[in-house]
C-alpha cells in the first residue's frame, strides 16, 4: 500500500502521529469489510459487487453506555447520511460510525441496531433506543449498487474486527468502489499532533471531484492528467464517473464541546478545498467529528458532571486543532487516492489508480517535497 | 372511529376541508399497514407486535420523476428521522414519507428504496440515487420494538394501498402502538382551508407528553385525568410510558418555496404547544412540510423553470397559511387521541383510550364548544 | 403595578422565585430608561416620544473579562436583533443585553461599545473587539420611531442603574411603547425554581399578537375582548396595531452548555404559544438564553478549564428546566400585559390596558385560579 | 492600481466579465469613502484614522420597494455582521450592503436607516421598518478603531457615489486599514461568466490570515515571504497583525432562490481556502449572496408572483455558477492583496504591500501563468 509520503513529499506544517492515521487518537479503532465478486455486465440486484463497509469506533468500551461528545457538519446535504439529527441535538455519538454505499444506508443502519442490541439488550425494553450514524458514497460506477450487498453480517464483522494501529486504505471497506477526481479513490486516513499534546485524526471515504480539478500540495496535477489517455485507458466516459461525494470523519482526544467540534468539523472543508474540490451540486459533503475526552454516561452517576474544556479564548490552541483537522483531511484524501489500485467493475467500467511515478515527478518541484522544503 | 368534532366541539377559526384530513390537499394519499400479533410477556425479537407503517404520498404520479417542494424542521432532534439532510439542501421530496417505529427506520428506509427502484429501474444504474424520508416514534411500551416487525412487504403495501379521501386514525399504521399524554395515541389528521382557496393538511403520529400536561381547547383536561384510576386501570407505571415524540406532516397546495415551507413547518410547534406539550428532553419533535404546487422534474425540460410563489410580503395570505398549519396540527393531535382505542401490549402493558363522554363533558363549557361559541 | 398573581391566579406547576423575576437568578440585574415626551401629531424625527431601553446584566462583574455561556434562538427572524452571529459561534455573551425599538438598534449597539470601552480601554487597542447584543420591537404605533430617541446617555444610564430585586414592568424601558395582543404591552418578567435548586428567570419585551388570539391560562379572553369597544375607545384601527414581535430573555444559574441553552431557548416558544400567539409572518420572535454558571474568562488562566454540566441524560432535571423556561416566559408575557397602563401616543393613537377586573372575572372559573385549583 | 492579471497570470477556468468586477452583474454599483487622517501615536477616539466604508448596491432602483433575493452564510461567526437574521428568514435584501470596521457597525447601520428613510419616508410611519445589512473587519492594527470615524455623511456618500464599471481596490473604503496574510489587504473584486450567459461577481474586504499560509494559484508564496525582512521592514509584530476576518459578497443575475443562493454562498469558502486560509478561531468569515433576478416588491401587485428559477436538477448549470463563485472569490482576494499599497497607521504600525515583481517571479512557473498554461 502506497501512501502520499512514500512519494517523497511531506505535506503540511504539523507533525503526523505514529501511524499517520485516525487510530493515532488513543482508543480509536477501524474495521473494514470489502466485498468484491463477479464481473461483466451489470445484473441489477446480483452484481458485479464492488463495495463494502467501514466502521470507526471511538473507543473500546460500550459506546451506548459511554457516549462520546460529537458534532456533524453538512457542507452539501445532497446525500443520505443518517443519524445526524440526534447528534446535533444531544452532542453525542452512541454507536460506531459506519460508512457504506448510498443505497445500503438503511440495511447498515439496521445492522448497527442489531449489534448494539446484542451488546445492550435493555435497548427498547427497559431503556431508550439507539441512534445509528451511517454515511455513504455512491459507488454505482463500478458496483451493483441496487443490490445492497452489504448485509448485517458484514456490518457485524467490520465492528468486531476493528483494530487500532495501521489502517488499510484505498480499495477497502466503504472505499472499495469509489472514485476520486477521475481516478480510483477509497478510504484514506492521516493524523496530526499539536503542541499541546493532542492528536487529530481523519478518515475519509473519497468519491468526489473531476480529474481536471485535482490539486496536490498546490500542484494542479489534475490538469496534467486531464484528457490524457492512460495505458490501456477506456473511453473518457468510463474514467470520469459523475461527481460523487465525500464522508470525512474527525477524531480527537482534545477536550472539546459539541459546539467546538462543530467548529472543528467545518475546517475539514478547507482540507477538502486544498485538493481542488469545487463542491459540486451532486457532491454530498459531510463531516462527523468526535472527541474521546469527557465521555457522557447513558446513566449518569451524579446530577452534575465535571468536564474539562479548552476554552475558545485559548485561540492558539484552537487554531492548532483547526490546522490539524485541515491537514489531516487533506492528507487523508490524498492517501485515499494514492493507496487505491486500478479496479474494473460492472459493465467493464474501470477506475484507474493515479500513476505514482508520474505523480511523484510532478510533485518533486513542489515546495512540499522533502527536498524542496 | 370517533373524532374531536364528534364530541361537539369545533376548534379553531378556519374552516376544515371536506374530510378534515391531509387528503383534502388534492393528490395527497395515505396508506397504513397495521401489525398486531401475540400477547403476554415480551420475547424480544418475537413479540408481542403492536406496530405498523404509514405512508403519505404527495401525489399520484412518479415521485422520483416529479419531486415536490419540501422542507423539514427539527424542533427536538432526539429522534431517528432520516432523509432530512437532502431535503434541507435541495428543497424537494422524491419519495413517499414513511412513518414507523424507532428501531424500524433502517428497514423501512431500505424498503422505500426497493419500491422506488421497482418503479424507476434507472436509479443507481444510469441516473442518481434516491433519498428515502422516514420518521418514527418509539412504540416500545406496547410493542416488541427490537423485533423490527415492519418489513419490506408492509412498506410496499402501505404505499400501494394509499388512498385519497377519509383517513383512518388512532391505532393504525405507525400509530398502532403509540401513546399520547398518558393515553393511547396514534395517527391523527385534520385540515384547514384559507380565504385564498388553498388547503393545509396535517397528519401526525402522536407519542408525546405526560397526562397531566394535556390541554384540549384551553381546558386542562390532563389535570382532571391525572392520577385518576380509570375503570380497570393498571398501576400508574403502565399508563404513563416515558415521554415519547411526535412526527408532524404538513401538506399544502399553496405555492410556497422550500424556505417558506420551513417557516410553515415551524408553526406546527404552536399547534403542538396548544395541546399542552412541554417539549421534553426525550421527545423527538419533527416536522416535514411539502407543497404539491410547482413540482420539480428529475429531468428538467428547460434550463430555467417558471414557478408561482406567494411572496412573503403578502403577509395576510402567509398568516392564513400559518394559522391553518397551527390549527390543523392541533386538531390532528386531538383526533389521534380521540380516535385511538384502549390497547394491551407486551407484558400486559395497557394504554387506555381517553374516555370520550367524560372528555365531552369537560369540553362542554369551553368556548370552542358548538354551543359555547 | 399589577401582576398576574394579583388577579388571584397562580399559573403553572413550578414555584416562582422570591421576586418572580429574572433577577431571582443570583447576580442578574435589570435597568430601564423610559422616554415619554410630547403629544399630538407625529413629526418624524421629533416626536411624540414613547420608547426606551432596557438592560439585562448577567452579573455584576466585568462582562467582557468574565463572559457568560449563552445561546440564541431565532424562531422568526423577521427582526433586527444584532450580535447573534458571534453568540452562535462562541457560545458566550460579553455585554449586557439591551432591548429597544427597531430603528434604534444601531445607536444602542454603538452606545454599548462606548460603555464597554470605557470599562475596558484595551478593546480595539491591545485586545479584540466587542460584540453588543441588542434586541428590539417596533413601537411605531405610539412612538416617533424614525426619531431614534434612545441615545448613548440612555443606554449608559440603563446599564449603570441596573438593579437586583423587583423589576419594573409594563410601560417601562424598551416596553414603553409596545403593544401585546391588541392591548398595551411592555416589559414583563417571571421566574421558576426547580427541585434541583436552580432558578430560571424570563424577561420579555412583548409586542406581538392580535387581540382575538389572546389566551390566558387556557381561557380565550381575547375572543371576549375582540371587537369590543372599551370605554372611551378609539376606532378599531387604533387599538389593533400591526402584528409585532417579541424578545424573550432567559437566565439561569443551572450549569448548561451553549448547546443546552439553545435547547432551553427553544422552549420559550411553548410559553409564547400558551398565550395564544400564532407566530405571524411579521413577528420577529427571538430568544436569548444565558447561564451564570461557568463564566468564561477573556484571558484564561489555564490551557484547560474545568466546568460543571448537567448532562442531558439527567432527563428529569433537564425537563424541569425546560418547564421552568416555559412557565416563566408565559407568566412574563402575562405580567407585561397586566402591568401595562393605557398610553396615548403619536397621532392620538391609544393602546389600552387590559381591564383587570373583567379579566379577573374571566379567569375566576379557570382551573389555574387560586380557588379553582 | 495593479491587479492579479497584471502580473501575467490568468487564474481559473472560466472567463472573467468585462471589468472583472462585481459590477459586471448588470445594475450592481459600488461606492467607497476612504478616511485617512493623522499620524503617530494612537489617541483613542481621535486618530490616526485609517478606515472607511464601502457600499454595494444590487440595483439602481428603490431597494426597499424592490427587494432582491438574498442569502447569508456564516462560516465563522466570530464577527459583528448585522442584519443576517432577517435575510435568513425572508430571503431578501432591502438595503445596500455596507462594509466598514468592527466597532463602526452600529453607526453605519444607523446611517443606513437614515438613508432609507430619506428615500422612503413611510418607513416606521405607515409601513414596516428596514433591515440594514452591514459587515465588518477589524482594522485596529492601523486605525483608531475606538474612534468610530465612519459617520452618517460617509455612509450617505458611499451610497450616493456608487457607480457601475471599474471598482477601486486595495486601500479604499472598508479596506483602507485591513490586512491580508501579513500584507496590506483591502477591497478586491472579480467576476466570472458562465456558458448559460449569467455572471457571478465577488467583492471582498480581506483581513484574514497569517503570512506563512498565503497561497496564490497553488504556489505557497507565503512560505517564501514568511519571516523575510522587507526593505525598511519594522519588527515582525508590526507586519503580522492578529488573525482577522473576511467579508465576501457575491452578486449574480442568475435566477436563484434564497436556498440556492445559500448554496452559492457556501462555495465562497472554497475560494477562500484556495488562498491558503486556515479559518482561524478569530476570523469572522461571512458571505452575503444576492441575485438581481426576480425582485420582490414591498407591495406586491398580485397575490401570486411568477418567477424564474434554474432548478438544482440542472446540475451542470448549477456547477458552473458554483465554480464561478469560487474563482471570483479567489481572484477578488488576490486582487485585494495586489492592489493594496503599503500603509503606515497608528503607533507607526506598517502593513506592507506584497512585492509585485517578486511575486510575479514566483508565479511565473505556475501552471496558471499565461505562458505556463
Amino acid at each position: 500500500m502506497t501512501r502520499l509520503r512514500d512519494l517523497g513529499v511531506s505535506p503540511g506544517l504539523l507533525p503526523a502521529g505514529l501511524y499517520n492515521a485516525i487510530t493515532d487518537v488513543p482508543g480509536v479503532r477501524v474495521g473494514h469489510v470489502t466485498l468484491i465478486a463477479g464481473e461483466g455486465a451489470l445484473r441489477p440486484g446480483q452484481g458485479p459487487v464492488r463495495t463494502g463497509v467501514t466502521a470507526i469506533l471511538p473507543h473500546a468500551d460500550n459506546l451506548f453506555e459511554e457516549k462520546v461528545i460529537a458534532a456533524v457538519y453538512t457542507f452539501n446535504g445532497y446525500g443520505k447520511a443518517t443519524g445526524f439529527e440526534q447528534v446535533r441535538e444531544l452532542g453525542v455519538l452512541e454507536t460506531p460510525i459506519l460508512l457504506t454505499n448510498t443505497l445500503n444506508v438503511g440495511l447498515v443502519s439496521d445492522a448497527v441496531i442489531t449489534c448494539m442490541v446484542r451488546e445492550n439488550p435493555a435497548i427498547g425494553v427497559t431503556t431508550g433506543t439507539i441512534n445509528p450514524v451511517v454515511g455513504e458514497c455512491n459507488d454505482g460506477f463500478l458496483n451493483d449498487i441496487q443490490g445492497r450487498h452489504v448485509r448485517a453480517e458484514h456490518v457485524q464483522a467490520s465492528i468486531a474486527d476493528a483494530t487500532a494501529g495501521p489502517v488499510l486504505e484505498g480499495n477497502v471497506g466503504a472505499g472499495t468502489g469509489t472514485a476520486c477526481c477521475g481516478f480510483k479513490g477509497g478510504i484514506g486516513t492521516a493524523s496530526r499532533t499539536v503542541e499541546s499534546g493532542y492528536t487529530v485524526g481523519a478518515l475519509v471515504q473519497s468519491n468526489f471531484g473531476a480529474r481536471r480539478h485535482l490539486m496536490i500540495l498546490g500542484v494542479p496535477v489534475g490538469q496534467h492528467f486531464h484528457d490524457r489517455l492512460l495505458p490501456g485507458s477506456a473511453p473518457a466516459l468510463k474514467t470520469e464517473p459523475g461527481p460523487g461525494s465525500i464522508m470525512m470523519i474527525l477524531a480527537t482526544d482534545a477536550p472539546l464541546t459539541a459546539r467546538q467540534l462543530h467548529r472543528l468539523a467545518k475546517r475539514a472543508i478547507f482540507g477538502l478545498a486544498r485538493t481542488g474540490s469545487v463542491g459540486t451540486n451532486g457532491s454530498g459533503d459531510f463531516v462527523i467529528a468526535f472527541s474521546t475526552a469527557n465521555r457522557r454516561l447513558h446513566t449518569p452517576r451524579e446530577p452534575v458532571s465535571t468536564v474539562t474544556i479548552i476554552p475558545d479564548e485559548q485561540g492558539i490552541a484552537i487554531n492548532d486543532l483547526f490546522l490539524a483537522a485541515i491537514e489531516a483531511v487533506e492528507e487523508a484524501i490524498l492517501n485515499s487516492l494514492i493507496a487505491a489500485e486500478t479496479l474494473t467493475g460492472r459493465d467493464g467500467h474501470v477506475l484507474y489508480a493515479i500513476p505514482h511515478q508520474e505523480l511523484a515527478d510532478l510533485l518533486r518541484g513542489s515546495p512540499a517535497s522533502s527536498t524542496g522544503k
